[in-house]
């Protein structure tokens, strides 16, 4: 089969939102397990770590429009590459959610702890696993994965609901337990942040292959 | 001058963003105003009333894949489009924080109220002003209306962190305000999130005149 101009520069770009993804998983990572850990210096290296996710954002996101202008992708590769522009800000948020969930850490760790952090770390793997499969779905094209990660948002949802209700049976027993309790609900809704962006990707990696949005369950695009 | 055949594609583009971000702004003030008047009708049609918003979605994304696989845009044009697209999943999100809005305000009003819901309502009106200047400065591609929105964003911030002291206060003082004040300090957050999507919107109104992201500082885009 023929290889395309366009084909290497659609690789380039793969290679590079591969990259772009490993480095906020590991952000998210980073900052919940520093709060499991208590490491507050492990915390503020995340805080102050968001600039190489911002730079690669930059360099795909120009890729992504000399792509656009120059080699007029249609089809697939043309909702592909939009798709990638909306991918980017996805990845780029999740590295602001792991600031945010690393700040909030920073503060709870003031506080005397809640016994054992409830169930976050388990929330955090899921999302994790939500983002990393949603990347693949979305690098590999696969309607399947990305399915999958639609029903893990479910079950992450769920989850973030009996945390909270656990929450507010501490806060309602023991005042101490007001402040950082507030704390650890707000960790939970980053974390299901992070699992709403991925869910944005999966529905791209959908879109890009059915060119129909799953959201809204029909055909959203009628073009080439 | 010589009128383009794109520039009527890019005309009807702008009518129906226009007509969107309307809607989107109208289920806002209506989340919030429910919740102020305890008027648990309004709050069923704001959580109901969500297609409208889904189908527009739709219909303007499919107007951009259009335009781009057809037209070929370039330069100006071809960041203004593809920033559509990103626009509207902004605005989609804005009806989503709405039904949020209005099913955290139904659980609220099951509860006796804290005093006069602190800063909400005044929270609630810098973010719908934040969305139509947004919106506006992206459709008048004006950088100083936009630069104004970045700059309302951090006084969104200061009030919920104040709204958020505030009901800790009250929280610790009376456990009977534990339940509504968590609710109000979720409400404050979704409003807070209405800030952030005006300020995406924002941003990508001075990529669209620069090709710059505003959020790194320097040009994003080398592109034609």
């Amino acid at each position: 089969m023929e290889r395309r101009l366009i084909d290497d520069d659609l690789e380039t770009l793969k290679q590079r939102i591969t990259v772009m993804g490993a480095l906020a998983e590991e952000r998210v990572n980073a900052s919940v397990d520093a709060l499991v850990r208590g490491d507050r210096a492990q915390l503020r290296s995340v805080i102050e770590g968001d600039k190489a996710l911002n730079d690669l954002q930059m360099e795909i996101d120009g890729q992504c429009f000399r792509l656009l202008a120059l080699q007029h992708p249609v089809a697939v590769d043309l909702r592909f590459v939009v798709a990638a522009t909306k991918l980017t800000v996805d990845l780029e948020r999740v590295g602001d959610l792991a600031v945010n969930i690393a700040e909030t850490a920073s503060r709870y760790l003031e506080h005397p702890p809640i016994k054992p952090l409830i169930d976050l770390p388990r929330m955090s793997r899921i999302a994790q696993q939500m983002l990393s499969t949603a990347l693949h779905s979305f690098l590999t094209r696969s309607v399947p994965l990305a399915q999958s990660v639609l029903e893990w948002d479910d079950s992450l949802d769920e989850l973030k609901s009996q945390v909270f209700r656990e929450l507010l049976t501490f806060m309602l027993g023991d005042a101490q337990t007001i402040e950082p309790g507030t704390d650890l609900i707000l960790i939970a809704r980053h974390i299901e942040r992070i699992g709403d962006h991925a869910t944005n990707i999966a529905e791209d990696a959908i879109f890009i292959v059915e060119a129909r949005d799953p959201r809204h369950g029909r055909p959203a695009v009628n073009g080439p």
